[in-house]
């Protein structure tokens, strides 16, 4: 992936909107273009489109509250699928924004280096704590800090920073958010050798498609694991939320297929988006950054196709483009694009 | 119900055990039983036995993030349903486990009263973030408190405070666990006349028998509600759980049958546990809170039959019964305390 220069300020906005844009968005342009065809195409968010099938579940996941038993299992999975290695430790939340949330409540008032731009939920939260938050341009940057926070790859520019580097950090606390490095190799990630400095966050709807199940984690020194377990107190993450990450994160086949589908997909969406006049600068998996010198019209033109993405309202040439589900969905980008089906 | 008068200084320990004691001891008792029949009968929580069928749910509840509109629905059916009025307002949390943690972080160090001894996790998550705790043996008790929080009905005892007296606590805020409140009538709540000083939970999972859900709300003054929105951060709640919530809350007839049932099951089981031997000290429309002489005798033959009761450490004499959930749990239940099926 291209590594995109993007340079900011702690008194500059964020590149991505407050937290409550994500699902009030799509509502809005409901309202908007009322003559838009149906369904909505929602490219705007990050979340494989072809989710994990939830199946069937038993009636206890439901009734009883969710059992150590049951965390634990959840947990065993967890551990495996993300190469979990030596004296690390691995909590499970409602979601890694319940994580993001967390972290700055453990700390007393640091010094706190963001890598980014990036996902705002991070800066949010940090400042809303109390602590002393500034936007790095890089690794480089971040000499002095007292923590040290990265999405990894980053959202929306996939810059992906070697773990190497990122080991070299030595900084009190190093918080590497790995929401969208599921389907990189495994030594992308820091979750199988992990500094005693460092706290990995992993995110389960993004990649199985399950953003609604609420299922994130930290994997972290098993002290600090066990503070964040000990704040997020009893009984934090559903019956079914259990249930159904414990058999997502033990079905191998499932993910081989998924990378594959997600690799072929992600060459289709970059070939049909030069093919639009667009520049692919970067991305994930799971998603496509682009730039193009008339956002507005672009927006505004899917928008009247019936799709949504993402734009920045303070980065007015950049364009986030999740994947299309399936060929339908592919044939009506590429007609509210106007470029041609064969492309 | 019988109120029970329990005294306790603030230096004694709570009636019930530490959250992570619920989920662990039916497993602990599987293994320390192992010839007991299956399957085991679970009367140790308040939680309705015969829970809201789940039924089919939108793919969209779990592959989606949770929407505005959404959440909208679900604080629309709780706010009918709980008789919301004024100018009072509703957070969904994920349980009311988050809000019972949530709330001691909102105020500055302040001299907190819990009405007790009740419910361990308020006096647990109060003392943890560094306010000074005593446990009052009634409202009178809380003069000068700056926060009285107050289980009503109370778990375990049943006692039920008129809302009239809880109306005139004076203290800067009141905090009123109703989470037992459901099936009583509704001016027995606060959340119809809610003074300004007072925040109400209201619980999902005991009374719809769910609590694998994982769904609480808070009844607020517009500010502290915002506060509490903010801190509890966007998508709290899981897709499944606000779609559920709404079609339960909103279902009339559902919880009219549910009230007559418990009404009659928690009469035949105060007969079974006088004949017993037992006497029925109080309780909810979801659990009894009875006295023996020999309660670890009573405690193990339970056990030995397969059947889970809730004790007390600290309150050698007490006996907490769930509900069984129809017939044969009943005749289990009989048969294990010598009881004639036909009492």
């Amino acid at each position: 992936m291209a590594d995109v220069p993007i340079m900011t300020t702690a008194a500059e906005k964020p590149i991505e909107q407050g937290p409550l844009e994500h699902g009030g968005d799509l509502e809005a342009l409901r309202h908007r273009y009322p003559e838009a065809p149906r369904p909505w195409i929602d490219l705007s968010t990050g979340i494989n489109p072809v989710p994990y099938s939830v199946g069937d579940l038993p009636a206890e996941v439901w009734s009883r509250l969710p059992s150590r038993a049951a965390e634990g299992a959840l947990l065993a999975a967890a551990a495996r699928r993300y190469g979990v290695g030596g004296d690390a430790a691995i909590v499970a939340a409602p979601g890694t924004q319940a994580l993001i949330q967390l972290l700055p409540r453990l700390r007393p008032r640091s010094k706190v280096a963001i890598v980014g731009r990036t996902y705002a939920e991070h800066e949010f939260c940090w400042r809303r704590e109390g602590h002393a938050v500034c936007v790095a341009t890089g690794l480089a940057a971040t000499d002095g800090a007292d923590v040290v926070v990265i999405v990894n790859p980053d959202n929306p520019t996939g810059r992906l920073v070697p773990a190497d580097a990122l080991r070299a950090v030595k900084a009190p606390l190093l918080v590497v958010d790995e929401a969208f490095i599921d389907l990189l190799p495994a030594r992308a990630s820091l979750a199988g050798g992990l500094p005693g400095n460092t706290v990995v966050l992993r995110s389960f709807g993004k990649t199985y498609g399950l953003a609604g199940v609420r299922l994130g984690f930290a994997i972290a020194s098993p002290d600090l694991a066990e503070r964040l377990r000990g704040a997020l107190g009893p009984w934090a993450v559903s019956g079914p939320a259990l249930e159904i990450g414990r058999r997502a994160l033990a079905d191998d086949s499932w993910l081989d297929a998924t990378a594959r589908r997600l690799a072929a997909d992600g060459e289709k969406l970059d070939t049909l988006l030069r093919a639009a006049g667009c520049t692919v600068l970067g991305g994930t998996t799971l998603f496509r950054l682009a730039e193009h010198g008339e956002v507005l019209r672009v927006a505004d033109a899917l928008a009247r196709h019936g799709i949504h993405i993402r734009t920045f309202t303070d980065r007015p040439t950049l364009l986030r483009f999740g994947l299309p589900a399936n060929d339908e969905e592919f044939a009506r980008l590429a007609g509210a694009l106007q470029v041609p089906q064969n492309v």
